[in-house]
């Protein structure tokens, strides 16, 4: 048994730093500290009823930092049935144990407790006056963040800064201390993870280098390995499926050819001598240029396969994505069911398919991807975005808690509820991570939220968005339940991803982005470009309407591959959902949604509520002044400035473009533009793919 | 007796010319025709009972050109007591007579029965069902435009493109093209004048260059007289006070020099050999670094005289600015009347003091200057200024007739009824034309309204605003009473004068542009620069409240220079009309205006409802698509856009600075700020004297 006393004298170095970080956050706050902030008021007795470890040090010392109560225990239990790394608490007369058959169960009890200390939920059984406990067993098993880091250090749709892995010295060696040692952010990447339960970490790029495996790169992979397995957090890489000719020059990379099999077996070998908890390999194969096993005549299950074979001796896995859109189909929103619905049982156990949660690319709003539920023999995970790539990046405010239990939800009612879970082994999820080098994190400092309630659905998707955004807020901000902080920043959680739909993508209408996924552009088309990259491909705008017919009837057939339900929904124009309609169907400008409004009426209320919403979150962040840390209040004020103005533009580019095909007029209710429609095709912003444009690059083109 | 084809056979190219213009118009309007668009149907019996004369030609001619009705006669009549340029217009049995005792009276006569019958008001008349008469008489006898044009083609102020009188060549010669055979502008400056009883012109700016005055450039002024000369207008220079220095090294300009007076009067000789009938000089004389008798210790009646005896021989007279403010009193709003007032009765008879309408210098809203009333034995003439130097310049919609009746009817009720004619010799009114080489002249479309109302008011100051608003776009837009398009754009331009007032100088806060007097600047303050020409000098803001304090009590005795029953409403606080509140007080933040809303209030509330106007007009507009010239519709769009902008940046930048100092927040009913206050103060337009900025600088700034 440790009491606090003795970890304090153990640990009395980090716990200072800490102590610092959070004093320091109180004065001028750069959001670093992210959703731990709690501080204890004393000293509170932390006891140790387990065998000591890394992880039990962690515990112990997040309890000593932070626990407000009375004695808690820590204290390991065998129970038949229950997963290793669930946990129960339990108050009872006032006394707290957190127990579970694991120690990473014991640290995420302990992050827990301290959640429910946040959100002020057992502060009647600390004070004696009832009982308490709860069983958390996480849904998911492998709790995933991509990052697409590059060895450059550039960060693919991060836009919160550099990579926080991948940082060069002129000397050749990386720089591991933005993980290890950086003061503000110190050991707060881990221990963020791990207060939600988030156990594995996708170090690289899906878009992967070869040099990813040789092995001075493996070598600060282990580095990385070894600082991160305290936590439970596991590493994973992305590989280049070429690895084996780019870096040892093989003739072929034909997941069939022997030397091939050997190359990646010998590869596997190296990396579990280092890391011999590594997680496994993230694939991108055959798609958006990646190379891949059908370059070889070989289908997705023979590359993935041969992979599972390497790892499988070591208990690794394969996350084979699916975002797959060569263009055998006019449809991109039908390929990822046509390439891997036929391979249905010929993937070896420890291989997932990792599908986005809709057909297209992370737009702000889509319908499920219809492969969801066609695969009954494989192993499945969903892949969300957490970095806003077309929800405004880090500019804008747009909470994805709502986003993503609307995916649950329809999933779970239309295709059964993580159907393809049936028969796996795995029960996976992955989310693309919204981290960067910025101090706050994630850039937008509300954007934390995106972080944590990824990691809360992670664990527990039946957990609904604005729960989670009340504990993200209360942690947070130290904000209690009735506070005009809770509910103000709540409210504007839970509105901001339908503001960012309205203005960007009202009724469906997907795919509309100009450069960097971030300004309107949908007049954009360019001769020997791919259709379906192009804005007026998914608008299709003309005289006698606009949406894209992806009906079983008249269009693409992407509907007759839903579940027959769903199918039976989308398939009518009459009975498709307002939100769906120019996903699934191109409509006349004067039919009648099921708003009342005609469309092009419902277009022109749905851009203009977007700026209306714009606006009235700034309403409400502005009324919290002096209630908010200074430098966090004016930094999401000058976004939420560039939000409404953003939103303004969106509204007035599409709506000036689309009416020179309507030659409707706008309705009283929207706003007269401020922009012309020449103004915004004449806009170029030529950010590139690794961050946001500034509010001065935006001032330039608006 | 001349008939209508007897002058079609004379001026037959001439009017092919006009008919030709106006069928462009109909087809691709340019704005170029102005108000005179109307066309006869068939060929009008015109006859004329008078002496032809080239005034009594035009006459005929734009009848001819125009007239829908029966046979009109024009005739010369003796009348005791009418003035020169009166005319009356009968109608009796549907046959109309137009008399006058002058070929000018007969030539505004014309235009008034064209006028009448744009507006409909003549109909039951021309029916015979009723009689009709009217006699008209001017209320001024000079009635001026100030053209601030340089020799070197550029027009200080001007916003519509470059002068339309100085034009100077390759080889040294003027290109007087612009004004007596541009197609698109045939003969229509002199009509367009002359259609409003406009009788003056004065042909330079009155930062006066000396070359003005050589004998190469006066040989172009003949050339304009002469063209000029038939529609009634009378040329006049402006003259800089050292000429005889810099042009023929006179050793002094001094008024009390014989060589200077000789040397004058030979210069005036001169002139008159040229131009018989030349009106005169205008001078701004020690004014904002401009030469006058003051350096050579005289006064400004010395320096006038000076002038005054060398035109009088010729019936010629004197227009001396009283735009002055030396420092000598730290409140420049006094420095008129305490240069003037004890001059009074030591001018000739054939001087003319001109006075800006307001003390400051051309602001959206100002109280009356206080020298009105002030000179009992010295002839006055109100400045007004047509270009909307501080009203958004050619980008805003600014209807100035509603500001120069306000001022007549101030001055009217305060200081009696344009007093200062009492004892005088002249009654004259001058303008500073909005009037460049655009084609629709005035830059703004809709700003040759301010033209229109300014000629309609210097003939007429008791016509209403709203009056002349209707007659205008009655002719402009050929709409007649009932229709959108004149009950729109009158309620616009009737509200925009105000919504001006609102984004830029609320509750009497002036001055407070930054660069190009264009931009907010409330905070612009630069060491070493005339505390005067600085808007925090204006705005005075601190902690403790804001405003310029004026009063006699406290501050800086201006309002006791008013007469009395304004004084007195005007010295307190209490009963002093909002809309002069911070133009004579220093008044704290909390201070409860007549509105009920306190100051802070009612400064948001005045800022907000500015850009809400703004936006309005851009409703209005646009609800006439399709009934308006579509490149003018456009045209007129785009500037509304602009000034919606504008509007909300005037409102951020103010309300941001000003918060610095009220420490208030901002009311629900105010958008949320999208700029910031330090962009707005980074913000530099630099586009110098001649021009407003385009919108893509703007965009640039914002």
């Amino acid at each position: 048994m440790v009491t606090a006393n003795k970890i304090r004298n153990l640990v009395a170095t980090g716990v200072a730093t800490m102590m610092l970080t959070v004093s320091m956050a109180v004065h001028a706050d750069d959001g670093s500290c992210l959703w731990l902030r709690q501080a204890a008021l004393g000293s509170p007795q932390i006891t140790l009823d387990a065998k000591a470890s890394p992880t039990t040090d962690i515990a112990v010392k997040e309890l000593v930092q932070a626990w407000r109560g009375g004695t808690v225990t820590l204290q390991t239990v065998r129970k038949k049935g229950m997963k290793v790394d669930a946990f129960t608490v339990t108050i009872r007369g006032g006394v707290t144990t957190v127990s579970s058959p694991s120690d990473i169960g014991l640290l995420y009890g302990a992050y827990h407790l301290l959640r429910l200390q946040g959100m002020g939920s057992i502060a009647e059984a600390l004070a004696g006056k009832e009982d308490f406990t709860v069983t958390e067993t996480p849904f998911h098993d492998i709790r995933v963040l991509d990052h697409w880091d590059n060895l450059d250090g550039n960060s693919e749709r991060g836009y919160a800064g550099r990579s926080i892995f991948w940082n060069m010295q002129a000397d050749g060696t990386n720089d591991v201390g933005r993980i290890t040692n950086n003061p503000l952010h110190n050991a707060m990447y881990m221990r963020a993870n791990a207060s939600l339960g988030i156990n594995g970490a996708v170090l690289n790029n899906v878009n992967a280098s070869p040099q990813m495996l040789t092995l001075g790169v493996l070598d600060w992979v282990r580095q990385y390995a070894d600082v991160l397995r305290p936590y439970g957090i596991k590493v994973y890489l992305a590989v280049n499926f070429s690895s084996p000719v780019v870096l040892d020059k093989l003739k072929t990379a034909d997941p069939l050819d022997k030397d091939v099999q050997r190359w990646w077996k010998q590869k596997v070998k190296d990396i579990y001598r280092l890391i011999p908890d590594f997680g496994g390999f993230l694939v991108k194969a055959n798609s958006e240029g990646q190379p891949g096993p059908m370059d070889f005549g070989r289908t997705h299950a023979d590359g993935a396969n041969m992979l599972a074979r390497a790892l499988r001796p070591y208990g690794g896995i394969v996350m084979w994505r699916a975002f797959v859109y060569s263009p055998t189909d006019p449809d991109r929103a039908k390929q990822a069911r046509l390439e891997f619905e036929h391979l249905d049982g010929k993937f070896l156990d420890n291989v997932i398919i990792q599908i986005k949660n809709g057909p297209i690319d992370f737009q702000p709003r889509e319908p499920f991807n219809p492969l969801f539920g066609a695969l009954h023999e494989t192993s499945c995970m969903a892949e969300f975005q957490i970095t806003q790539e077309y929800l405004g990046q880090s500019n804008h405010l747009a909470y994805l808690g709502t986003m993503w239990q609307e995916f649950f939800e329809e999933v779970d009612r239309y295709a059964g509820y993580t159907p393809y879970q049936q028969q796996s082994r795995y029960n996976a999820i992955s989310g693309v991570a919204n981290i960067g080098t910025d101090a706050s994190w994630c850039g937008h400092p509300l954007a934390q939220a995106n972080w944590y309630a990824y990691g809360r659905m992670a664990w527990n998707p039946h957990l609904d968005a604005e729960s989670i955004a009340k504990e993200w807020v209360a942690q947070t901000f130290l904000s209690s339940e009735g506070s005009d902080v809770l509910s103000t920043v709540v409210d504007m959680l839970m509105r901001s991803r339908e503001a960012v739909v309205d203005y960007e993508m009202p009724v469906g209408l997907h795919h509309q982005f100009g450069d960097s996924h971030y300004a309107p552009g949908p007049w954009q088309d360019m001769p020997g470009v791919r259709r379906d990259w192009l804005p007026v491909f998914y608008n299709q705008a003309d005289a006698s309407g606009i949406g894209f017919d992806r009906t079983a009837a008249t269009g693409s057939g992407n509907t007759a591959q839903y579940p027959d339900e769903f199918y039976r929904l989308i398939e009518d124009v009459n009975t498709c959902p307002d939100k769906y309609l120019l996903w699934f169907h191109h409509v006349p400008w004067n039919h009648r949604c099921q708003s009342g409004r005609t469309l092009w009426e419902e277009l022109c209320f749905r851009y203009q509520h977007g700026v209306d919403e714009a606006r009235d979150m700034q309403r409400q962040w502005n009324s919290l002044q002096g209630q908010i840390d200074p430098d966090i209040f004016k930094d999401v004020q000058v976004r939420l400035m560039t939000q409404a103005r953003d939103a303004e533009w969106w509204k007035d580019g599409c709506l000036l473009y689309f009416q020179t095909f309507s030659r409707m007029p706008l309705p009283d209710y929207v706003d007269p533009p401020v922009h012309t429609l020449e103004e915004c095709q004449k806009a170029r912003l030529n950010v590139g793919l690794y961050r946001s444009p500034t509010r001065e690059e935006l001032n330039r083109q608006r």
